[in-house]
């Protein structure tokens, strides 16, 4: 019972956001689904856009059933709450986020009965609008969908 | 100007906390400071004594130098927000946490002038207070020290 | 003492929010005054804009009596507490509302002493700015005023 | 698409809280399932455990499946949020509640691939630990399940 | 219209609370009643309560009027909101404060109209729960009466 | 050790903040540095960039210097906290602040070791977008530096 050690979806998300190599050395089951990709903006709205955007054409999630946008969108949220650290805010208090992220779909528990999880991983850099006025952060969001 | 590649210290943190073998294969400088730990516990207050107490003892903040403490400590707290993704509680909402924690000090900057940094990365699970009820959770803070 | 039976102003604000008919069953006592109406917006100013206007326009509070407006203005940020459950925005986080709300005044305590106070309800659905892509939300306020 | 009318299931659970008669004429589909109830506390954990017993032994979520304790908690917490407006504290900040509640589970949608969704109401009063000195407070959380 | 120059209740407040020798040289209507004091926790329930029993022995709200009582309260979360900056947590996050608070009432505005308004204000420190690890902290909640 | 009393930075600033007479008479070591300013919007990101840019053209932090801007930035979110009470939020959620404000640096502490800190006082009101339909605010954060 719990989460198997070789299938640790958060983990894995968080490993392939890391990934300069686009992660290739990242392991996890062959039957799980994942995509990765950037985005930077001191917009949040389009933070959320270009997450779910990935999502969809990575057919990550089915489109046009909403249990799995309100899967996803959650555990987006919860990811930006990682980095944001208080307020989910960006521009609205002067900084901006550069961000590579990844999205894993799966089943991480040893019961087959747990279903799929979505894990929505986010590594960058948050800061002042300008070049190098900037620090690390990170973000992991997980849901069951 | 920015972060150096090869000095992303919350990348390295955030790998040592990730790390099934003590995180052997993370690269970083030789002049840093780094420590690891375990730490589980539904009592929020326990898991910030126990970032303090392994950072202390690990010489990786000077002890009696409070700017030193003030640093570690909201580079805990902000770590703590990823984790919890809302409101920094556990036990008050009847959810315990099982973490793996590491402590990084050194400059990720291009620039000497920027100093000391401190990063403090959490990886583990969060749950209900019942092995298996839970799911995995990440956070990071990093601040000047 | 306390709130009396037949004056629970939240229950009946919740109740004219929700009902389908303008809620010509809700009873409360003669002497309090309601307003209804509904909007819908990724704009969170827009929300609070058109509550406010609604209560100006529907006498619920004397207009240049700032301690009025104090007391509206608290109540509906309140309410915006429920429909959001977490940090107040719609569009910065990619989320939209439709909403039917409910304004009332009066005094739902057994002592006279107590005064007027001020129940907003809000009730409808929040989610992603497509059609159907939604759940239902409730908030609710209430203000001694 | 969307929610259909008659199956609003966020309305019917809030419904369920409000009644003085147990809601008997609150209607929603024979095959859904509900469970209602009562809980007062100044201790938050005490309120989200009997939240949890309830659905429990009202048969709401399967026991030892994850993802249905996963859904039934953040519906929870979301409600909480509600209830609380800011900080979802209650002794802490000296306040306790004294809450009907409602759990309810079905498919609020047209289409049958949403599957099921939770939804938990809280109603019921907030405030200093005197009787009387209190107003109402409500909250909802919906979730897919 | 307006605040009254000679009437800022909240400035009023805080130099009260900022005051060495009891803020005898703050200026304020003779007609305004206000009350002072000291208190000192990591349990923030313990510091609601010093200020809920400083202002009803300060006869500074009408004991039994439920209203003043919740009038106090929001100011005091308001308050205490500047002091913890981000989560109304002390001892749950390691942390202590030392404070002294002033509460002051009457009327900031040029109208009568306006009534009678409260301030609560908090200055001192806050930090670990060690002499000198600590730094200092301000709060401001203002609400109508 | 811990804060010496003629050198309580915290004080200082928010005693410059609050000054109608550019605050001539608040007393602090003369090695330290200051200053002090007037800014009003709804728009939360002008205020964060505003007190920046006094920082900055006040030579209270090194330019090109990230540790310095990360230090101020902190300081000055920490002072919204107080401002806000919630929800760093201003025109999003209908509201304006008209601010004075004081930036201090100097060490604070008898220990020279604790090096220097900065400190961020708000003072002035918060309300609707209507003159006079406001009430005072405080804010005040410190940070390392
Ligand atoms: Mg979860
Ligand atoms: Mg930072
Ligand atoms: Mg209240
Ligand atoms: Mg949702
Ligand atoms: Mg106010
Ligand atoms: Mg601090």
């Amino acid at each position: 019972m719990g989460i198997a050690e070789s299938r640790r979806i958060g983990r894995a998300a968080i490993l392939l956001a890391l990934a300069d190599d686009n992660g290739m050395d990242t392991v996890f089951p062959a039957s799980w689904k994942y995509c990765c990709g950037r985005v930077g903006s001191m917009n949040s709205q389009k933070i959320v856009a270009a997450l779910e955007t990935a999502a969809k054409s990575g057919h990550m999630i089915q489109q046009g059933v909403y249990r799995e946008t309100h899967a996803l969108y959650h555990a987006i949220m919860e990811a930006l709450y990682g980095v944001t650290r208080g307020q989910v805010q960006l521009g609205d208090v002067l900084r901006t986020v550069g961000l590579r992220f990844a999205i894993v779909r799966g089943n991480p528990y040893e019961s087959e009965g747990e279903g799929e999880w979505i894990a929505v991983a986010l590594y960058g850099t948050i800061g002042a609008p300008v070049k190098g006025l900037e620090h690390e952060a990170v973000g992991l969001g997980i849901n069951h969908i």
